[in-house]
């Protein structure tokens, strides 16, 4: 039975594992917090890939007051050899008697952990609070279960959906709260992906400037025939983060040649039926890489190929209060629905005000 | 001198005012509070074109102790015989002292109170809170100053700015509560503009479905060719609202007598160089009928069509989370921006979360 002490000491474990947002990748945020007589003697959170599990640094914070507690741990504890050995076994072999879980691992490698501790006669409790263990690492949840990142689309857009004006000017339609609040999202993503339409309209450097944060994501261009110019900022520009430029089979070897360099690959992946690139060849690769969260930044035609093939998981739009009209460049390319009913649709949506611009953020599916 | 008490005692006079909102046009809202001893003696406010001014109603309230009062009056006080005696004259013979009042008046027919006043003794300060008296009552200035009514667009998108999906269905973009949200707009305005091509589409009956309300505002319609089929709801169905339609010169004067019909009038105006019609004719037209706020509801051309003369005033978008991609219709059709830092921009916003939906408004021009 799920008592109210044991969400308490699980919401605990939650804000541990928050920690982690942003840096864990490609392993997910997980919190642990040790209790004995009603008090806490541990906590612990995975801070970063290759370093210990959530559970191992709770259990030395506690120390030899860990033998007879309960664990509460946001995600099922790992029952395989990873880089680090298997939690399950370190919390047997700490003492513990009881052992609380938010969400099961959605790992097929590593699941087991809960049934292994039940066998081993500790006392075990599944599912506390598991839906909010499951949004804080559905990043995670999916890349480990499909092999893709986790897709987020987002747009800086006008009241009436553009995101340039109609001679491709975008410069700047938000306001510096919202673009901050970009380079937020950046820092917490693994890659960023383009168009090469953007490339060629704005030539971002797709970095992230954030004074003091030190992660780059991974830079990926989507660029079918290679029109990405060998002198844009992505490719040009030193930088610690890495450009992977994906293009048909049949693009130019000599513009690959041109645009191969120290920290730039170039990728080749089948078409679509229209000519597009095949995405999920792109999310394949980028899956397997480790990333499992791709921020995709536009243009109107990638958001549409994204949403189109249904491979998008979640929109973040900055809506800016000023009308581009009808010749501005779309936010999204066609989508062919006949009626409201079929478009895809926000779930659990957050809004926040940033400056006088407004960011609103959901899932396209309701948590399963 | 501007005292706290003086700014009290107008926020009283603002909040009576506020109660004749959407129900005074084409008289603006006024309200007046009588302080005599520190004591309040007397409260009026406009409540009907028609009926007594906010003055006379508070002189009645107070009756014998108006005599050494201060009046307080988010207007200046009228000066002129109209449907009811010169303010002036009634405040000067019911022995007031003091006139405190918000916003001059615009009208130059009836301005001149203040002048008027101070030339008899009573000490007179005027500007108290005028940028809220005159936020509550810009479309009644604009009317005044210009013979325009006051526009405002409406239109209910999604995230990237769609009035319809491709096939022209925009049932529902919007939830229940935005839709109740446009009747109270509907409520509020004199006069509900549509284009014809939004009559062809939804067969709109423009009329407002809020129980025990019972204003209906009048329902005009641009139709430069008069392609309004005569069964349209706007013009076959019973209702207490007239149905104007603006054509252009040339319409055929056949279907302008299959229009016509008790409660329909067919207006013609001249037509811009791109062929719509000239909306400062049809603006003028609408001033000079009392109009005073206009509710222009699409669709994209009609926004457009305004948006690129200038001629709209306030924008209400309430914005759905979901995409309907770049084939749905456009929100706003071509405005021939260069650059985002052209675009019409939002004043003053306002956001209100309405279900699931939000709203959006703010004036396009700051406060003069």
């Amino acid at each position: 039975m799920v008592s109210a002490t044991d969400q308490a000491y699980m919401k605990m474990a939650l804000e541990l594992a928050r920690k982690g947002v942003g840096k864990t990748s490609p392993n997910p945020c997980v919190g642990a917090v040790l209790v004995k007589d009603g008090q806490v003697v541990g906590r612990g959170w995975h801070r970063r890939a290759g370093e210990p599990h959530a559970e191992i640094n709770a259990l030395a914070a506690a120390g030899d007051l860990a033998g007879g507690a309960t664990i509460y741990v946001t995600l099922e504890p790992c029952n395989h050899q990873g880089r680090t050995p298997p939690c399950s076994k370190a919390i047997e072999a700490a003492g513990i008697r009881r052992v609380v879980y938010g969400m099961s691992d959605p790992n097929p490698v590593a699941g087991g952990g809960g049934a292994y501790l039940a066998g081993r006669g500790l006392e075990v409790l599944a599912g506390v609070l598991a839906d909010d263990c499951r949004r804080l690492n559905l990043p995670f949840s999916k890349r480990v279960t499909t092999g893709y990142p986790w897709v987020q689309l987002k747009a800086a857009v006008s009241l009436d959906g553009r995101i340039a004006a109609a001679t491709g000017r975008s410069k700047w339609i938000t306001g510096e709260q919202a673009r901050r609040q970009v380079h937020r999202l950046r820092c917490l993503s693994d890659a960023i992906l383009v168009g090469s339409g953007t490339v060629l309209a704005d030539d971002p450097s797709l970095t992230t400037r954030l004074p003091g944060k030190g992660r780059d994501p991974l830079r990926v261009i989507l660029d079918s025939k290679l029109a990405t110019p060998p002198a844009a900022k992505v490719v040009a520009h030193d930088s610690a983060a890495a450009t992977w430029i994906f293009c048909g089979p049949d693009a130019a070897e000599s513009k690959e040649r041109q645009l191969r360099r120290p920290g730039v690959e170039v990728h080749r992946v089948g078409l679509e039926a229209d000519g597009t690139l095949r995405l999920v060849e792109v999310l394949e690769h980028l899956g397997r890489a480790g990333v499992t969260t791709l921020l995709v930044e536009g243009g109107g035609r990638v958001h549409g190929s994204f949403l189109r093939r249904g491979l998008a998981d979640e929109v973040i739009f900055f809506i800016a209060p000023l009308l581009l009209g009808g010749d501005g460049m779309a936010a999204v390319s066609e989508l062919g629905l006949a009626d409201p009913s079929q478009a895809p649709r926000l779930h659990e949506i957050e809004r926040r005000r940033c400056g006088d611009d407004l960011m609103i953020r959901g899932r396209l599916r309701p948590l399963k």
